[in-house]
């Protein structure tokens, strides 16, 4: 069986951890003070060309979700999220939990614009009420499309606008950054939004997300937000090292870039096929819609997620590649869905 | 500078380091379902001799320890704790970010007996007072002490009489269970506590502790509370991996004899030249009362942990060994010590 | 100008005031520990036929809600509501704050039925998600329709069948009980659900909710969750005296019945001008369709809200009688809606 | 049986049920947008000498203290109170189930000085712990005690130089200002803290308290946190004309003397009959400690409240007055008192 289940089934790329290797029985200090971390965020924040941001290591997503948000909202604040939004639907109220509301919006693409917020503005008027306060979006989606800079640009000035914080969810962000279609890089991103994560558990990392507050406001007493929501990793020193590997030769990115083609690979046998896609995803996931019978032949040989009945006899599915997606494996799976619609 | 500060200056041995690399490259299913996490939670069962406990990995100590408690107690009900616990002063207020108060004990040696909780149990009589349900203890303790067998079983006793929760910490229950003083193991730990964690962290792993949840009506959904509190890895096999490698082979308690070892050394030095210590702590960690002026130059050549003035002249140093603590160090410590002392 | 922007505007009824008045200087225990609290509970115990019951007092609605179902729901357990819930959107995300996720259904009458609730059921089945566990309903509903008994029995069935546990909001409980449409009673209710309230301070009392727990294991300490949520008021009293005067001689009925009348006098006068309604409300609120030329003249003589606008020229007003309406200021209201009307 | 066991036993001063029913079946607008309400806070402002503070009343003191406290705090900060301190003890963990802990000062009177919180903020200096950020002082204080001007002027200014919020729980303010011993009015104590509350429930009203925001930062949205945590009155009007009525004619200072005058009355005749009590406090509470012989037979015709056990043969009993406290009941308790003495 091969896996295309997700971004995150094997272990990490062997350049880094060849240099968790060889640091591992050096001494080093605790909790993210280490000269490994310090190093990557120095390089992380040449990469983001702002010296002023504020940059934290986390070891997943759902913590720097929860941890940012809950460090940034008061307790009457809001978040709007799109109706596929993860925090809204994949991290067991982890929000809520920390006391805040998430406003959900429906749309189709996954993506917020300014006019699909403004009725949350408009409807949320008093104090009997939450206050929406932070747009969170997600880069690429958890439907596989990618914000272009001038979407982010609207969003991003109607935020200002409207004195809500903007953050962006950047689990996939290397994927969306290496698509064909984007036309963004990272210091785009620190000037458009008001806080952001670079993912590395889905592109390659053991574990770790880059959290970089942009707003000088949002910043103060951080660490004490992560240590209490759990987050503060004693051997911090593991997140450093992966993140200095994954930006010092621009591993980070080409390792998206592998994912990306094995995806337009994908993409395109499928397409071939005839099969239509749930969605125009210009990234790490694809889901063509197939029939049962297909799926289920293919199901003999590969994993992956059934994402949504389509009618009685079609659903879609989700495919995500990877940094270690194999090409001939990619082949195969072409090769068995021709023979599987014959 | 060699440092004595923590048990998590180095990264993991060098056993689990190859376990971890040669697999790599396998595909495995994400967030705690793999082969690999299973097959370590067998193993931990067999250790423990029982089949019936429920046990979940986590990354750290304060993510187990908030997870847990805000699983396990309804928004009324406190936690006990001494007033060294950890919960109590070093985790930011975790405990009470989800909700829950933590009831301070004063003790002199960190150890709670029945004694020390019936004052508590006897003021908090009606519902103007939150309702005392869980009592929070540590082993080794937070100063280096650790529990014998009849005091945990008086303590479980009352706990039970009380309808008390017993949750036991285990951030370095290796050294506890490996001092010479110890008279028990992890099964006798099962069968007298309601939980308790087996600390990876602190004892060789590159991060991981072991929740054993024993009381049968703490399991429900517990997973649920995992991922809410972000704790959920997503390569969870990272965690399986170690904590089987940790076990296999009793690597585990290997590694914590040889801490204690190192800390035997260091005490039976510095005994010997006269000096006291804050505690009796047959641990790896141990909190010798030193002359400034002899701590001043201890301090060119080692890292360690001011932990509080006695008087004008004295204060108490906190020195930690762990499984990567180097023989010679310690005899250079001692060495070092002597000179200084002159 | 006179009110009919809700129910909430006059005092209390001089039958009540005049309790409050006679019992004033006596002395009593607070907290709801006095006399006349237990009366009221035990009179109430009788009206709902069901003496094992436990009843509690509150100030308010939102503090009943959100103390209720803070108390009923483990953290990862959310609860369901219909798109127009109270709890969903006018109460400032107070059961967010607690924790916990409320899940929206659209529906478009304000009422939950089994096949509502099924697809939430269905798209929340594992870990990465909240747990549904609570239905919230309101009967009357925010948007003034009531619930039949079959109705009531279908959902109650359904929740049993799925252990989710069924909540009553009955702010405007009265109204719904004495509507010409109604088919159930008081102890109907308590058998239908798990947990209700009834609602005094819509209907006649200064302030003041009953909250009926009629499932055992719900019933728990109770009272610490009223306390830690604010909620025990310190001369408590004053809610029994009310709930007693209420229920001694069927006062709650009798004003909730000259409300709604009130309400069908207004909507007999509206609909024979031509015009439609927002829902079908048979209880003491009415949605009329007006044209703004006309809303614009009422607007000078009387208050009431502007509840949505329908297209360019009309829209939705929320008029809301009480036990406190004048008839001769609704005939007078008919009036000039007919005169406004030419 | 006649009760000093607290200073709401009884109902409302007539003065203000006057008014209550005089405008009961008034019209008014809901949840403190009424006209009474306006006045009353106007009135205030006048009192307190300050046109610029916020005010806001609310229902009950433990409502007041969770709702301003969550609304002043980021998640990490802390509040430091006396270990009598009522958020600390009697509110049943309120502060925490908001996500704050609350750190325990040992003092033997009730109050708080610099030296008493110095240790604390030395103590927290990380991010491993919760930083302090709120004082919680009462005044009068759990134990009767209150605090000169040069006191608070002494707090205020190292709160002010280490940015502390001083935050003043004023239950029983009307006491604390009527005392002899008091040389401050509410405009010193506006100008020395940054929020405090002017208690109703115990001191006439029905229930009510008013919140004064002195420091700008702290006002921004605060009806949002009022209606979140469940405390927004529907018929707020309740509130406005109570507190209207307690400070048009001085009503409010009236009561308190009366209250304490018969404190005083009780305190002589028992002090001359030769007993100790267990602080000196000069406002409406009184700790005398009585041999339990003593005890018993006073609690044949009186309800007081046991405090504490001082030796096998001795407790402190507490005795509270009030606005509505009888002379002759006093005289009669101290007649009692000798006569059982002897």
């Amino acid at each position: 069986m091969y896996s295309f289940k997700n971004d995150y089934s094997e272990g990490v790329h062997p350049e880094i951890l060849k240099a968790l290797t060889e640091s591992n029985l050096e001494q080093s200090e605790g909790y993210g003070e280490d000269s490994y971390t310090k190093k990557a965020i120095e390089l992380l924040k040449e990469k983001i060309k702002r010296s002023d941001v504020d940059i934290h290591l986390f070891v997943g997503g759902t913590q720097t979700n929860l941890t940012a948000l809950s460090a940034f909202l008061r307790p009457h604040e809001a978040a709007i999220a799109a109706n596929t939004g993860h925090i809204l639907v994949h991290e067991t109220g982890a929000i809520e939990a920390t006391g805040h509301k998430v406003i959900s919006i429906d749309v189709s693409d996954g993506k917020l614009r300014p006019e699909d917020i403004k009725p949350a503005l408009e409807t949320h008027t008093d104090e009997h009420m939450v206050k929406p306060k932070l747009v969170y979006i997600s880069n690429s989606t958890e439907i596989g499309t990618i914000y272009s800079k001038s979407e982010l640009e609207n969003l991003s000035k109607f935020c200002k606008e409207n004195k809500l914080y903007l953050y962006l969810d950047g689990a996939r962000l290397g994927s969306a950054l290496c698509s064909e279609e984007n036309d963004m890089d990272l210091s785009d991103l620190a000037n458009l939004v008001d806080a952001f994560y670079i993912g590395g558990t889905k592109n390659g990392a053991l574990m770790g997300e880059a959290l970089v507050i942009c707003k000088d406001s949002l910043k103060e007493d951080f660490r004490f937000h992560i240590k209490q929501k759990g987050g503060l990793l004693a051997k911090g020193r593991l997140l450093g090292i992966q993140f200095f590997q994954l930006f010092k030769n621009d591993l980070f990115f080409d390792m998206a870039k592998h994912a990306n083609a094995m995806a337009n690979l994908l993409k395109k046998g499928i397409s071939e096929e005839g099969y239509k896609f749930l969605t125009h995803s210009p990234s790490n996931q694809i889901f063509p819609i197939l029939p049962e019978k297909v799926i289920k032949e293919l199901q003999d040989k590969y994993l992956f997620t059934i994402w949504e009945k389509v009618d009685e006899n079609n659903s879609v599915i989700r495919l995500v590649t990877s940094w270690a997606t194999k090409e001939d494996k990619v082949l195969a799976f072409i090769e068995d869905l021709k023979n599987a619609a014959v």
